[in-house]
């Protein structure tokens, strides 16, 4: 089959007919006309359009289908896929946590070391399958709710299963019931990922399956829209890239058994994510994605410096010089994870983990400082900005020549603050912030995983040397 | 006449029937019914009412009028000042930056020294007592358009004017034309208040003088609302006190002597601001503002800590210590602008500035590390936060039994989550973040006042007798 | 008998002839004549000839006791307290830790509340009035050894005891053996204040007494010396001021009952510390010499860009405000807490320990910074600074001419830089930093202690009234 | 001739007989015995005596000279001389700013693009040539005096000239007066090469030779020496490796001409430094010996968590990732310079200096941190650490019970925390740190470089392109 265009994309996100749940009320009709999700879908579309536009887009083996699912087994295919990922990332201004090749890549990497999963070999194999020849874009889950601990323990009574368990076996599959949290675009994605939930070690708790977002039992509770009724001049981005945040809950949803590749086995739970590749294929996608979306945070700080015609001051070029390293270091650790890359068990050139982390890990303490940056270069020029509607009132000569900047329009300089604005302090731009902040996992904890996998024994022993010392053996 | 009602308020400034333009519309008919500003107008309202209820709200000379047109002589009449602002600040979240108080202490300091205005005494003089009596509220302006220079100075002819200057004057007053920015609430009071900007040097450009808001040829230009549509469940905030932003256009503004305090004159304006003790009293009014918002910022922190049962750990506990902290150390400068109060010539006793200056910029840094602060305690739970219409319709239940908190219901902490993230992340909160961040002047600048009026002589002799060392005198 | 000269106190101090170990050595003969610590001796000598030539230093009640000794029962009485304290802090630039001033203010404050002791309540009276009457000087020592925690705890054997405590109970008293970290100045003072060190609870380790420092079994083990072989040009602080550390070696030294003052009670032993307002006078104390160092870096910030003629860089002066902010929110907290002291059971009046945990935990953070700033002011032009001996050889010449400053000359501008090199990187300054950074605790922890006392009460209710939520009741 | 042993180094630097000057003194007899040197001298000879024993540290294309010669003309010999570069460096704990291979790199760049000098080609040839066949080391000096303004400008009469400046052409050379600031190892090398120092433009200003350390005329001041009277356990940094700071006077030193590779010429000297390359290997050098220091650091982070037995802590986890981080940060500029390497007009491959100055300015600010980290993890362990003699004598056995740590003896765990004491709060680790702070230019104008050279146009098209803006042409 290969790839999908935009048009096929949508078709069938509308056939599937999902159960989504947004303001109180459950969409009716075609989603792709939702005006919650009508700009998310058009540009996810437009991506699949550009796939069939261009080459490197493609996987290198079969030259038919999205680079995402190439299995990399060299270099160049790392690259390659570096590459393609940034060209994607860039189209959205790196603001799609959920792009299409973000999940592929967790399914590309389980299928790769298919042999990790046992008895569940050739389900995840098949799964990998069908979604590289379908094209298909996923969400996954794997957080639990975060309440108090007294109520979604093992031992709590059925009515007040609050984090999604097995509640029955069956011939046919796993019975599930319960909620998780915070699947971005969930509902939006042709199919659902879910991954084990790190915390919670009770067998009832141990799967990993995929199944079509149009599940029975399956509904999607979203976050409200920050694309609802704004247009793209107001809100350039949320208008176009909002791609939702939705609370899954199954409802006694029957997962059949041949979609199911992991269950009740916490040793094969616990090493998932890096035994496989996946955590590293994830972070390889993110961190480009970032890079690109770092690319953009520096074209928009020039931008506006140079529109505001203060570019020749120190404190400016102080500023857009902290951008340009971010963006560096990132790209740093891309290269970095790429050279120290190793073939794992299943024969899949995985990039250094550790680097990716890293990466991540940066990323969440510098990006808030990026769209900090953004506002101190706009000031007071981000409190009081026009829509387009009154550039098409009887004010627009007042903008015109109140407004206008060095070299630009008051009415372009307009759109480029409106832009500015929607990545750093509209609603979507702060869901934005905090969404990189967080992103896998919280910030505090990031460096004990950094730490645990650093290699410090070199540097160790230099000292040791040095100074002649030496520790003694652990009782 | 003493304080107004908010029902007189509201009366007042509905007949006053201002040109106001918001989103490419002029508004028709009563602004207090105007979504875009009925919340704010019934909150500005409420502050009104209060002080009709709180004989502590009151001027201590007079017993009937507000608090904030007291002209302060004694310690204890400052002491009294911090208390009304604060409680004042306190009832809007300390979100309004044009409440009341803010502007009448500027009127109120220049009244306090009237014979710094030479010829113009009286009509400052007059100015005061016609606020005083009836209670009025003023927005204020005094920031010029900041466009590419070639087009603003004296020298562009009169179709390119941009930043208002006078173009005629006349027997009746000066005639004004051209553009001045950000007038927050401009619009919603009685009266404006323009004050030289001090950039502009021509005499054309230096003018303070206070007229109605409803004077023929002005006009207000608003940024987009934050609160048109939303719910104070949703929005608490937004919905009550979004203030608004607005571009003030003078369209051949005839401004009567009688309102003239200021004009060319380079002498006294560029010492209007410390000279009168303006600046101090402003300044006092936003540090006790600012002292109020940190109070709710630690009351929402400890909450949601308290909500996710994480008040245990080492770098929550930090993270609310931080809070408390910032907030003690604007009480301090506060309590040491009190204790450093000089009586100026006018026989006003003026707080300190230097202090106030370090209060508002230690707050220009500090604030956005509180918010920050907030988005780190929710983390994802500020992500994906149902509404009100979530609550009312079928998923209800499922929301109750997922998103419930340590000791309180998922109801109670979806609205605390909700406060949290309005006050944080909406566009309403963003903005409230920059405005701190840029309150009163760049922060890139501020140090410089500061370094001005610090008294650094003391400890430059400390240094200098130790090491017996000395300066050569200045050629 | 009143305040000792300072020759008294020297001659009182080589006549202790106290066991005082430095590199290998025991000292022997006079420790005034030390190297080590001659220029200390003499430097807290000068500290009591102040005080015979100031009455503003002696104690309000007596009129001829040190100020450091009066029990404060007045508002009046906090305020001379402070001004003394800042006084005596200046002269020695606030480097000196245990200035007299500082553990006499534990002894105050314990002797204010004696009753807290119960029957050890005269023993700690004694204590003090004799110290009083006989102007003494303390260290004192409230930290175990640090090594791994096999070792340490009461099952260990007799000849592996390592922290300090109490191997046997006699008629005469307590024989202690083992060690205690960090006595500044251990071994320059008269008297020894031992407190029970926090983490340990076995009654073994609960003890709490004074006693003189040449107690036999009881002996000194100094760090190296800062001071040795400097002079007052090439190090101006470390030469006099370098006031040493010291191990506390316990070799079963009897600690007669009538100095013993806590005893096997984990009660008293736990309140001690803020029960008695022991924590707050010394907080006290440290606040107001940090306020004072505080003002001599700014005094050494501003001469050093007044000499490099770079006054009127925006980053510069950035710099100085930054001083000049720290040294106003530090007074600020003092302000505060002396406003908001209570008096305690003991009728004493004690500051608000809350406001002074604040003021040395912002110190832990910004004293760093502080002397960060002097080494960017100065630059490279403190890495190669010329001494003494230089200037006074054949290459004087070529020195006065190439490093002449502004107005100042090239010896004037040497001296200056020595002192902000000596402050800031010699090893006697390194160690000056480590201290503030580690004074009364790990800055890690200090916010925990923070979070624990200050009211959050008013502000939760702020917000669950506003959004009228409730919090269940607790299990 | 090929690579020196080190006692030919020693033999040939005692046979120069510089006149140095340290602490009022000329240095008579063999430098190499002088206390303050003979540590750094030893540890220079060591890395000759390395480079004997290891094929790798020699020119890959004549096999016999020093690696730090080769002109790199493929990445392979790029990535030869970063491994090379690391592997000298990590000998010295990355703490010899003028290690050998320093200015041989900016020699070996400017030859390798002699064009460059036009009629001086030969002359920088000639110089290559000796220094790579004598296997030479360097220091440079770049640096005006920098006091008041007024006396060292070209008007200045004879008597008051402060920085170097030509002051007389002869037919055998320039005649040379003045001073220069800042030769690290002055005195100690071979050769000294002069750089013209980049704020003064006069021709009498403008030269860059290389001459003779024992030119005529010719004499180094010292700073006062950090070794001077240490033992290697006490201090075991600066025993090794203080290389000194000292002034460089010119005594009317006669250059020879053909000594000489630019004068009077103001752009060659402008593009001097990136226009050769120049700057780029500097900066390459550097740039691994940071990141070989910084991986001592990491060693010794290590070590003294796990003598203290504190890894488990978060907090302890995220500091010394943090370390980590910064190490692969750099390691991830080096990398990025290589793959973006270009060959410059003299056939030479030139690591990207943008990298590489973004790569500095990071170690600007990170290290700082790096070593606060060090004293954070030490903490008050640092402030007391007994001596070599203090283990020698009768109070060994105390010592040995009370600072054992977990798995290691008191006198390592001793030896260990010197060495932390050592790298950062002795005034041998205090000067490291402000080298590394200001090491090639202060950190406030660095940016301002990096922004000048970094690629912002195609940042710019995307955004331009998205909002479809236009930029108006300049006029």
């Amino acid at each position: 089959m290969g790839t999908a265009t935009g048009k096929e994309y949508l078709d069938r996100i509308n056939a599937l007919n999902n159960e989504i749940w947004i303001d109180g009320e459950q969409i009716q009709g075609k989603v792709s006309e939702h005006p919650a999700f009508k700009g998310v879908l058009e540009s996810k579309a437009k991506l699949y359009d550009q796939v069939k536009q261009d080459p490197d887009m493609l996987m290198d083996s079969t030259k038919q289908n999205n680079f995402s699912y190439e299995i990399p087994r060299t270099k160049e295919q790392l690259v390659k896929r570096r590459q393609a990922i940034r060209s994607w990332a860039s189209q959205s201004v790196g603001t799609l946590g959920r792009s299409p090749d973000y999940v592929s890549s967790a399914i590309m990497a389980m299928a790769g070391y298919s042999e990790y999963f046992g008895e569940y070999k050739e389900n995840i194999e098949k799964i990998y399958e069908e979604a590289r020849e379908k094209d298909y874009t996923f969400t996954h889950t794997f957080i639990n709710p975060q309440v108090s601990r007294k109520f979604y323990w093992p031992d709590g009574d059925d009515e007040t299963i609050i984090a999604a368990k097995v509640v029955k076996e069956t011939e046919e599959g796993l019975v599930i019931r319960g909620a998780r949290l915070l699947a971005t675009q969930g509902g939006l994605t042709d199919q659902l990922l879910v991954l084990p939930a790190g915390s919670f070690t009770d067998s009832a708790y141990l799967f990993g399956f995929c199944i079509a977002s149009n599940t029975p039992g399956l509904s999607f509770i979203c976050r409200p829209s920050y694309a609802s009724g704004v247009t793209s001049f107001d809100q350039p981005l949320a208008a176009r890239f909002d791609e939702g945040d939705a609370m899954v809950v199954f409802n006694d949803v029957l997962v059949p058994w041949n979609r199911v590749f992991l269950y009740d086995d916490s040793d094969i739970s616990s090493g998932l994510k890096t035994g496989t590749g996946m955590e590293q294929f994830l972070l390889f996608q993110a961190a480009n994605r970032q890079v690109a979306k770092t690319e953009w945070i520096l074209g928009i700080a020039q931008l506006m410096a140079e529109s505001l015609n203060v570019t020749e001051y120190q404190h400016i070029q102080e500023k857009i010089s902290e951008i340009a390293m971010a963006h560096e270091i990132m790209k740093g650790f891309v290269l970095s994870s790429e050279e120290q890359a190793e073939l794992n068990e299943g024969g899949v050139l995985v990039p250094d983990g550790t680097q990716l982390k890293m990466a991540f890990h940066y990323y969440q303490k510098v990006y808030p400082r990026l769209t900090e940056i953004l506002t101190l270069l706009g000031a007071s020029g981000l409190i009081c900005i026009p829509t387009e509607k009154d550039f098409d009132s009887q004010i627009e000569e007042s903008l015109t020549l109140t407004l206008q900047g060095e070299r630009i329009s008051a009415r372009d300089k307009v759109k480029l603050f409106r832009l500015a604005w929607d990545l750093t302090m509209s609603s979507f731009g702060s869901r934005q912030t905090l969404y990189e902040r967080m992103f896998f996992g919280d910030p505090v904890r990031t460096p004990v995983s950094i730490y645990s996998t650093y290699k410090k024994e070199a540097a160790k022993n230099l000292v040791s040397t040095f100074l002649n010392i030496n520790q003694q053996e652990e009782d």
